[in-house]
């Protein structure tokens, strides 16, 4: 499986400001964000180049149409090793049937893999177990959350 | 609820080292991890200190008997907004019935609501979803994990 032409993976930059925030919405609640909120955030998450992995899909006009996260973990347990969380995975709804989700997932396990992770995870809802086990992903518990 | 009289909560410390590894021997499996690379952790963890916030309750003596952790993780969703990931949460077996994990839980919730997180999550098994439920926690989706 490959992109499709002209398609690439790449870091998130700061003109993407008004793809990243449509595409992610088609996730969740996006909520107000500058363009000077965005380019701060992006400059945290470079500050701290280990732990964020932002990356997105874009096509051949360099349009995002797909977001996606690493966020690397310090940990001691398994000697001192990481776990990789993939986060904020985002398909424009246009977009579907290329195998991007797909494609994004692997990219990410990959930094994590090459990152020294033991073990990556993800959350996701009952209805998206199946695309993530066609990701190499097992059911392995259960996710809880307080919300405030 | 309370601490038994003596004990504390607060961040974990260099001299902390054997009876931190000890505790959470009890989660999962700790591997080899020397004083020197427990200081370089330390030292890791406290150079990024808005986003690792690990803790301990320590007995009378200051010795160890639970170990905790909240990650908090800066997002672009929900305004900007952060999301917190309980860790790491190992409570010695001869500590039973103080309510000790209780009491970190709420400590860790704590530190999440005042950074500002819009929700805090945790993975756990099945059969430990009754215990975070008392916490607070609401089941909330699927964990799913690939391992290396
Ligand atoms: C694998 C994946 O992309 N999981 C996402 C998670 O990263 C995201 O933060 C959350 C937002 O939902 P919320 O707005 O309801 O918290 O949705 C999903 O769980
Ligand atoms: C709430 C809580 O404490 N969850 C822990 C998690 O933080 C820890 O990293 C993992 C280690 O298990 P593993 O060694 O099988 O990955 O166990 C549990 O899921």
């Amino acid at each position: 499986m490959s992109l499709p032409s002209g398609y690439s993976i790449r870091p998130v930059k700061a003109s993407d400001y008004k793809r990243y925030l449509e595409v992610l919405s088609v996730l969740t609640s996006v909520g107000d964000v500058s363009p000077s909120q965005f380019e701060k955030l992006l400059d945290h998450w470079a500050a701290n180049s280990l732990i964020y992995f932002p990356r997105v899909i874009a096509d051949a006009e360099d349009n995002v149409v797909a977001t996606g996260m690493i966020v690397v973990e310090q940990k001691l347990i398994h000697g001192c090793s990481k776990v990789g969380h993939i986060e904020d995975i985002a398909v424009d709804k246009s977009q579907q049937g290329k195998s991007l989700g797909f494609l994004l997932i692997s990219h990410l396990n990959s930094i994590g893999e090459k990152e020294g992770c033991y073990k990556i995870i993800l959350d996701c809802s009952p209805k998206n177990t199946g695309f993530y086990e066609k990701c190499g992903y097992k059911d392995s518990g259960v996710q809880m959350a307080i919300r405030y």
